[in-house]
């Protein structure tokens, strides 16, 4: 078991980085939070973000040994009672283990995460004005197990590294190759730059998923529920409908991006 | 535009069903409440629920004259201003309508709703043991969208009527046939005896979603992400995979279902 710091008060200065995590996740900051075991597993095995502080709920150590003594040298483990945890994080804390992570290096750009992605013949996802933190955590998670290249998202879309899209993505918006840079006329440039076939999704889509096929690697861009893709966006992409109930407006944007994702994996392999 | 009452102070007592609605939420409670235009829609539509009250931001009221006209005679239409409205419900309402509905009648059984489900040919999706609100919302929005004869949900499973379940699912439990009652081994006899194939998912599974064909209607059960469907529940179930990254270790239950609802939808249609 490597060293731990216990934190016997809750004003710790140490505790900065880890104080009311869930107001301030609305501010923007430096650095990042990463919470529970499946999210530090996925920080401790990223070469784009290091882990920096970790705050561990000392009933959960035991537990947690295998984990930690993945955690680099020098990077403190501070350990506190359970009422100690909740009062630093604003409030009630379950999943026993926090980390505070910042990234290292220079980020790729979206022309050379598409080149890096085409290479290797796997879809990109694309996401344009999603601005819901759940809906780009869900993203990544789908992205992530549908083989996935890489994701894009443009400026207005909400930034990956919130709290709330590490969680709801499972940590594998630490893990993926991902830029969040420029609009959705820039990404669309850069994903026929590097040869893809770009396709939306719409209701009145000129084909099915099944007829699509598997006829090149794909670029799907995402618009957000309800306002959907720019008509200029839309133009000259390939527009496909998933078959539903015709009452029925629309799916969750990241549920409608696991199916198309699914369908292209699965045409993929066969 | 149907008559209206002015709420001047937020303590009327007649703006107890909406009251700190958040978190009462938690606690359980008799009637439901529904936010926003697009659930109300579904109530107003509903044969199963009906509503007993509605709270309206003041500035929203033009805008919803052709929903509220739908609003049956006797049921109060309560309008408050932004702050008002606020402070009622706890929390920063945006939606800037509330419902507040109850359910009339009687609720059909398990036996019923697979028995008529199966007479229509369609598939139904068992809910097992899954508490989490969202995840119950978004089965229902994904088993409205591809055509899903019926919900049914164990007892331990979350009730579709908790406020985010409702939100969640975009009113949809307001419209589909659905029961929460039994054990999962009880809503496994109700499905065999209508006749269903009984499939569960499993990254173990013995066979894809496109093996899984077309032959007779489904009925696909659902367990909580990580522990999953009991042994003795699979016993003698179909199992399917969805392929995916061998390194992933799930998808969000809600999303795994819309992906197998979706490839039994295309299938079903061919």
């Amino acid at each position: 078991m490597p060293e731990t710091i216990a934190i016997d008060d809750p004003s710790d200065p140490r505790m900065e980085v880890f104080r009311d995590i869930r107001d301030r996740d609305l501010t923007g900051r430096g650095g990042f939070i990463a919470e529970g075991t499946v999210v530090l597993d996925q920080l401790l095995s990223s070469r784009q973000f290091r882990p920096t502080a970790l705050l561990v709920l000392r009933n959960r150590l035991a537990g947690l040994s295998d984990l930690l003594s993945r955690v680099p040298r020098g990077v403190p483990i501070h350990v506190a009672e359970h009422e100690g945890l909740d009062r630093i994080a604003g409030f009630p804390m379950h999943r026993g283990v926090l980390a505070h992570g910042e990234e290292e290096g220079v980020r790729p750009t979206p022309a050379e995460l598409t080149a890096s992605a085409a290479a290797l013949g796997r879809p990109v996802v694309v996401a344009v004005g999603i601005a819901n933190h759940d809906n780009v955590g869900a993203i990544f998670r789908n992205a992530a197990a549908f083989g996935a290249g890489a994701v894009l998202l443009d400026t207005p879309s909400c930034h990956p590294l919130y709290r709330k899209a590490i969680r709801v993505s499972v940590g594998t918006v630490l893990r993926m190759p991902w830029a969040r840079a420029g609009s959705g006329t820039e990404l669309l440039a850069s994903c026929r730059e590097a040869g893809y076939r770009t396709i939306a999704l719409s209701p009145a889509g000129g084909i099915t998923l099944r007829e699509f096929g598997s006829d090149g690697p794909a670029a799907l861009f995402l618009g957000a529920e309800g306002r959907g893709l720019s008509a200029e966006l839309l133009k000259g992409m390939e527009t496909v409908r998933i078959e539903m109930e015709p009452e029925i407006d629309s799916l969750n944007v990241a549920t409608a991006a696991a199916i198309v994702l699914s369908g292209l994996y699965a045409n993929y392999r066969q």
